[in-house]
């Protein structure tokens, strides 16, 4: 039997309201999603590992200006784009994260780098653009990253002491954009990735989990690939992904058991809103959240393509 | 029955070799190490609780010039100190950590002033130091973070691709400088804090396990409170804290269990080299470590002091 590869993203949980989204925006959206996913199934259709699908996944939806990552980062409350990333090869347990870094085109690219070709792990602000300038990664100008929507979010919120953390221009609303990928390769390596944009108007260097090995992303191969979006700082205090590679490693549950108690059970009780796309070693998927929606795509072990963005 | 009161603390895995320090340094470092840990205990002895407990134990031990965390910070590769700390209430499981800041005093309590009075968990870098400022934190100069010993490991180490982590002048070993505590109160409610100064001559804005909650630092009355001491990425890598309390939460080890697996099996084999304090919800403290030595010591239970450096 030809060995399992299987591809799950995410695009945030942090989806518009389904009361205010059009038929044409859902389209976009789906179609997004799509393609982001079709690129990273390609990259494992080839023979290529889990690493370079999640990564190649997770460019397609930092390049599009429709998820809060990448070109389409919200504005922080000083009309930048701060932007937080990692990743994580279940094969070895390797991982790279980075934090608060402006101007990079692709932040899951510099967390890929880290990973590889540096003895760190986790590196922020102007150190890791040096690092990415060092490395020779790709800079984009404000033009790049500058967005209509995005920056009127900010203007709302601007000279506020509020944040956002979403698709939403609906501001009293939380929502939490955030994209990722979960994959999993022919050799029966697993890897997540997880890249975001922050929350519109953010101060004080506030870092959510993206960039948190163990609470935004982790991959093990002996349990599961998790890339998670949702309410950072309630999933860091939850350390959400690790949570469900040790239900599934020391207690015996399945993927799908797992999933549902951090996400439907233990999350709920604290408020933790959001969502998670993972993926175990079978090949199993899911994508559960507790949120109104959840940006999401599929590629199943039977070649199998599934978008959705509500429930 | 009265309950329970117990604390431990670390200054560190990254000790002087047992070949080169003197009886005068031994003995500096255990009254420093008893002095910090006795701070600590007159909090819980008082009636007052574990997170204040572990802040005041960090604090005297950021005060202190010999451990690489506050005024003993090591110097980075263009001669700042740049400190991480993080801190857990294992009651509430809230939690606050800071990254990269400069100037700031006790960034352990930073990290409980973020935890306390903010809606973030994690903040970096000048963002932090402004909302530090805004909260009114203490700031100390230059002069006050200079110490001759620091700025001779760094001259070694400028203008080179090294970096250290640690107390040694021996810059071909590898230390970790960390200072750490975890407390149990007369309510039940455990705690944990970490604070460090990071690698001498690091670079690129490296981030360590000291302020990643799950990797460095981590408290749920259900099952323990950690704080860490080692190579920091291979501690994020392990997300060493959250995994004991998993192993005791969902497989049903004992603290000491536990630690032996993480800490002697898990590490070992990744050549993760450190230690850490653990303490559970009965009062048991484990104090485990895979290098030469650590800067440690608790008060127990019974109410009596022990400090040590080697095995």
């Amino acid at each position: 039997m030809k060995s399992p590869i299987a591809i799950a993203i995410h695009g945030g949980a942090g989806t518009l309201t389904k009361a205010l989204i059009t038929p044409e925006m859902e389209l976009k959206y789906t179609t997004a999603l799509e393609e982001a996913v079709k690129i990273g199934y390609a990259v494992l259709s080839s023979g290529g590992n889990a690493v370079d699908a999640v990564a190649a996944s997770v460019v397609s939806l930092e390049d599009c200006p429709l998820f809060n990552a990448g070109k389409g980062a919200v504005f922080n409350a000083v009309g930048k784009h701060e932007m937080d990333a990692s990743i994580m090869d279940g094969s070895n347990l390797k991982a790279g994260a980075v934090a608060l870094v402006k101007g990079v085109r692709n932040p899951v690219l510099l967390a890929k780098e880290i990973m590889q070709h540096s003895e760190h792990v986790f590196l922020a602000g102007e150190g890791a653009e040096e690092f990415a300038r060092a490395h020779g990664l790709s800079f984009e100008d404000a033009a790049y990253f500058y967005n209509a929507l995005r920056y009127e979010q900010w203007q709302t919120l601007k000279d506020s002491d509020t944040f956002s953390l979403d698709h939403s221009v609906e501001v009293t609303d939380k929502k939490f954009g955030t994209v990722g990928a979960v994959a999993l390769d022919n050799l029966g390596n697993l890897a997540a990735a997880t890249s975001t944009g922050g929350m519109t108007n953010k101060k004080f260097g506030r870092i959510g989990d993206s960039p948190v090995i163990g609470a935004g992303t982790y991959a093990a191969n002996e349990s599961c690939a998790i890339s998670c979006t949702g309410h950072g700082e309630l999933f860091i205090r939850s350390v959400v992904a690790y949570d469900i590679a040790c239900l599934m490693t020391y207690k015996g549950l399945s993927l799908k058991q797992a999933c549902d108690v951090v996400v439907h059970d233990k999350l709920v009780k604290i408020e933790g809103e959001g969502g998670l796309v993972a993926l175990d070693a079978k090949g199993n998927i899911e994508m559960p959240f507790n949120s109104e929606g959840m940006y999401r795509a599929s590629i199943d072990m039977k070649g199998t393509l599934f978008s959705a963005i509500y429930k």
